[in-house]
């Protein structure tokens, strides 16, 4: 047994170094003084170089190997050496030439993006964009775990989700997710959402924004928010888990919405059992699974009735100027109106699945060589027009309105719909098991949802990979059933549609 | 020529861990949420145990000797090569199992030392400190590169210092401000302090504060001002240069010369030349030249007339309820009151030396093996009642006052009083060489001054240690003359003394 205990303190220190890394990561895109940022960036790649080479050491070989030798192994220990095993040999099959092109190029395009997107000028990423894909397709081609090459991308993030099975799943998504939209649209009955343009101090945002994460259960005694230009969650430890928000004076839900999605995300992580703190297995199963963390507070609650039930009083208390007057069911109309819109960080739920159909689809085309970067622009308007019946005004708002691709995050995409099915399912099955809950929710009691979440999901942070855990918690694989049901029983009635 | 840049950029990976050390302390100390503190600790210990392994490698060894094959290093490679030998040497010459037990027990006695401060109970800490002394006691012998065991503390702090030079510095300043002291004592003309403990709005204290270091140059794009329990400064890179203060709402001058006191570091960190940044001697060259800088600031600048010739009217406007009638001169003489006291933090100028040289002289008997642990409480409060003619109300004001003990930091104390020479020194030549300094200072032009200081001692960093840079800028051995008639010089006339 101290086989396996060896392995697990070595890849504590691996942990160690990126709850490091995540430290220098927030503290760089929270506090840190301006013209620091090349000597940060220096520190950062340090820091990454010094783990990847440990990660990829003969001691890490030699650790695993015996470990492996060990019978018997508990559930944690079990999975903390196939999380190793997998951390590991990922990480060899990689050139340590190309694993520093890698990083050295993804600064640099992202730079390239910048200013294409300022500009609005896709020729000035087009070379940089070349360059990303090509070193994705050399790094998926090392890995190699998988026959499809894009297969071997979308496993860092969903591991064990391919290709074949992400179409399958939305392929029927399409179609169906076409058709709820065009009743809505077609609906006499359409939200106005001129209220939520208004303008609400910032503040006073921030202030309501605070008592709403707090009523949740986001603990400030292990977790900070803080302010950054895009909000996000990071963990510098089990114990110290942190979210941003951004506050815009004339558009309310950014704040709220974005806050609450990232509480999600930090619930998850708060949430993991001490057992695992501080070992491989300290952070939430996969990209998918954390954003349906994220959707559900943030839209299956914060965007439902009960949960405007208990907050929109407040919420008028804070902005009497705006809200006295303003009826609850109008607000709650505002907050859900579905629009087609042509950038997917505005999207509503329902279309947000549209632009990452779109995304992946381009993906698989790109990885399987079956097109050129310098058609991608036309394509992603194509799509958008059959999608969302809309055409970007230009690249900008098209095809350059993303940062993942800037940096290589190819595969990244498909969590963002994956965590809407998940949401959606795990939701169902919370409802069946804790009774009450939406007499619970329309109170602010939010405690029996997410010690049911602690209980099936948090709690296991990576013991479970993503396909084996949602069968756990709702007894059947990853459909979209659930998440099309959702979108019907909530978006029908608010249109007036039977 | 190669030899010498390996060895350069590998100091300069061990310099990239200390910024991260850094990092880690000021996020504890400043933002992380409370509940993280052990996992920081451990993370802190895992850093530090990593750098000092690659400190005591073959690989260092091998690298140093390398570098001494080569001739004719300019200054900046010498300078680097003799840095990497003494962190080197000290370091080797400590058992790992020593290292460890230090820092182990510095955690433990700390706590101790909280507990016995509350509860103002010496006992308490007192195996503490008797386990920190003999731990220290071991580690100076085995550092062994003086004679005097306690020498081999001193030069931690301040290269090349020992316990006869600073007894020789000493013995002649302190009866001689024992005398200056009785004459300010005797006068009749007492300042009268009351007016700093009005109301003083911490929000506005605050914002006077930033005033104040923005025009002292202290360059917010490669720097941050934050609040925390003690005040302190941290680089966390050459252009990351970080203070901290704090506010007491009824007592002005903590925030506003603790404030300045932060920047004087800072100016000093901010002020290398971009040769040395991430080189082993990008930092202050000992914490005597470094207290020099703050203290110039703090005392010499932002206690002195001129200084509040060009502030005070400032001061007024932010606090009118207060100071709208009150007048200037007043209030720097309440500013400068020189008053014993039993506390350190709270001295005056003049008076804080005296408690340095009380805690030297106990250091100096611990370290002979000429007294017991159990003895010193009442030898503080004997040397208080000799030097300061007052004696601790308890040992909570006596021998618990300070936490430098509780974490082993011994011969760091006489850096303080250093500073006050230094200062002094530095600041007389700095007058003979600027023309028509005073007019500046009382216009709020820092400038001149700040060019002077950097172009004779913030550039060189690490370059010349510390008895060749005050040389090199006065022309002199370090001696008490010029702070003592600095203190003559302001304080007599202050008190109507002729």
């Amino acid at each position: 047994m101290t086989k396996i205990r060896e392995l697990k303190t070595y890849f504590s220190d691996l942990k160690r170094l990126s709850y490091v890394y995540n430290l220098l990561n927030w503290d760089q895109r929270v506090y840190m003084p301006e013209g620091s940022n090349e000597g940060r960036s220096e520190i950062i790649a340090y820091i990454s170089k010094l783990r990847h080479k440990r990660l990829i050491s003969d001691k890490t070989k030699r650790l695993i190997k015996e470990a492996e030798k060990v019978d018997d192994l508990d559930l944690i220990d079990d999975a903390i050496l196939r999380e190793a095993k997998r951390e590991y040999e990922k990480a060899v099959r990689v050139p340590p030439e190309l694993v520093e092109e890698l990083a050295k190029n993804a600064t640099l395009s992202h730079n390239g993006w910048k200013k294409a997107r300022e500009k609005n000028d896709f020729s000035l990423f087009e070379p940089w964009l070349t360059k990303m894909i090509d070193l994705q397709k050399k790094y998926a081609d090392y890995i190699d775990m998988y026959p499809n090459r894009y297969d071997n991308l979308l496993d860092e993030y969903e591991p064990g989700a391919t290709s074949d099975w992400l179409t399958n799943l939305f392929v029927s998504l399409k179609p169906k997710l076409s058709t709820i939209l065009n009743k809505l649209m077609d609906s006499e009955d359409q939200p106005n959402r001129s209220i939520l343009a208004k303008s609400y101090s910032p503040e006073k945002q921030w202030a309501f924004c605070r008592d709403i994460i707090k009523k949740l259960n986001f603990d400030f005694q292990i977790g900070r928010l803080d302010k950054s230009v895009h909000p996000f969650t990071i963990s510098i430890a089990s114990t110290d888990v942190r979210i941003t928000s951004r506050i815009i004076e004339k558009f309310l839900p950014s704040c709220i919405f974005g806050t609450i999605h990232e509480c999600g995300h930090a619930l998850y992580e708060m949430g993991l059992m001490n057992e695992i703190h501080s070992t491989n297995l300290a952070s939430g199963c996969s990209m998918g699974i954390h954003e349906s963390q994220s959707r559900l507070w943030e839209n299956i609650i914060g965007r439902s009735k009960e949960f405007w039930d208990f907050w929109y009083p407040k919420l008028q208390k804070y902005f009497p100027e705006n809200l006295r007057d303003f009826p609850a069911s109008e607000f709650y109309r505002a907050i859900n109106k579905v629009e087609p819109s042509t950038i997917r960080v505005e999207a509503d739920e329902l279309t947000y699945s549209l632009h990452i159909i779109l995304r992946f689809e381009l993906e698989k085309l790109i990885f399987a060589d079956k097109i050129e970067v310098n058609e991608l622009p036309q394509l992603w308007n194509q799509k958008m027009e059959e999608l969302l019946f809309l055409s970007p005004n230009n690249d900008a708002e098209g095809i350059l309105q993303d940062v993942h691709w800037s940096g290589g995050a190819f595969g990244y995409f498909p969590s963002y719909a994956l965590g809407n099915l998940y949401a959606s399912q795990i939701y169902s099955t919370a409802q069946k098991e804790i009774s009450g809950l939406s007499t619970h929710l329309s109170q602010g009691n939010y405690k029996p949802l997410l010690d049911y979440l602690r209980k099936n999901i948090h709690q296991f942070g990576k013991i479970y990979p993503p396909r084996e855990l949602i069968k756990r918690v709702s007894g059947e694989k990853l459909n979209s059933r659930y998440f099309l049901e959702h979108l019907k029983d909530k978006f029908y009635p608010m249109y007036n549609i039977n």
